[in-house]
């Protein structure tokens, strides 16, 4: 939403977030330093398996349990975010798709540039075992597209805004209904 | 939501953004070094005025108009949130109340220390006039219940936690009129 502008000058780099800092004329002429931060890019997977979706409880160091979808960040290794998706799927469930798409792409905060990415993989099976981080611990569910939209828009659910996005769907006639179709078509 | 643990050092003081890293034991035993941020608490103010919702258009340097009620920072100033939300209100727009209490308090963010008010100011009135900082361009708008919820539900609307209970009372039976109510009576 913000944008970091080509002057700014990074003053600090960090594990996740980096900081960078310019001198900004303000609207009386006068300037001062303002501040924004860049971090990678997240993913999130919504997976769709048979009739149901893929949820996970997630628990990290330092962090309580979470429930939300597979996803992460989109790391070096990661030619595009679309290939981070795939990554994270496969390392976080075992799971697989041969059917992508992006169903929604966010700027959530006003002073952090990042891209949040929501991808639809349709039709998925496990293929493969968990391989997970040494700071992760997750355990996947499956479940129905009705369950999935009452867990998506509950306080315990942690994909933010992802949830925004249902709860508006919930509210414009029909589009909840196109969305399921989308889904499982 | 996240808790920067005792043992973090502080390593960077930004503008805004303070970073704070630590060694974090992993589930295998192994260490990794994790990071979060510490920005000072935000408030919002639901300012009621007669039977209407004050609303502000506010332009920044450096940011897109956003549609917005008003708020800002806890200053080292601002002994409380609520101190800061008086404050905001009376420098944003010239309006005060006599009659305040706090609606949400939400912790937003995972990675970042910070807690974000909302606050109910009833039966405002203008006494005073705006007196903006140099980064500031704002206009306010007295409008319905009606026209507060519709356009806190749409894209426009950057208050996003706000935006979210109350696409959440559109939801649930009743509470949009026990809303109404609390803010009115």
């Amino acid at each position: 939403m913000g944008n970091i502008p080509p002057q700014a000058k990074k003053v600090f780099t960090g594990q996740i977030f980096d900081v960078y800092q310019w001198e900004q004329t303000m609207f009386d002429g006068s300037t001062e330093t303002f501040e924004m931060l860049q971090r990678p890019n997240m993913v999130q997977i919504l997976t769709v398996v048979e009739d149901k979706i893929l949820v996970i409880q997630e628990e990290q160091p330092n962090m309580p349990q979470v429930t939300s979808i597979p996803g992460g960040r989109q790391d070096a290794e990661d030619a595009t975010p679309l290939e981070a998706a795939k990554r994270e799927l496969e390392e976080e469930t075992g799971y697989t798709s041969t059917e992508w798409s992006e169903l929604f792409l966010w700027e959530p905060h006003r002073k952090i540039a990042m891209k949040q990415y929501c991808f639809l993989a349709k039709h998925a099976t496990q293929t493969g075992v968990q391989q997970l981080d040494p700071g992760e611990r997750i355990s996947s569910t499956i479940i129905s597209f009705e369950e999935f939209i009452t867990l998506a828009s509950s306080n315990i659910f942690q994909a933010q805004e992802l949830q925004k996005e249902i709860l508006r769907m919930r509210l414009e006639p029909g589009a909840l209904e196109a969305f399921r179709e989308r889904l499982f078509s």
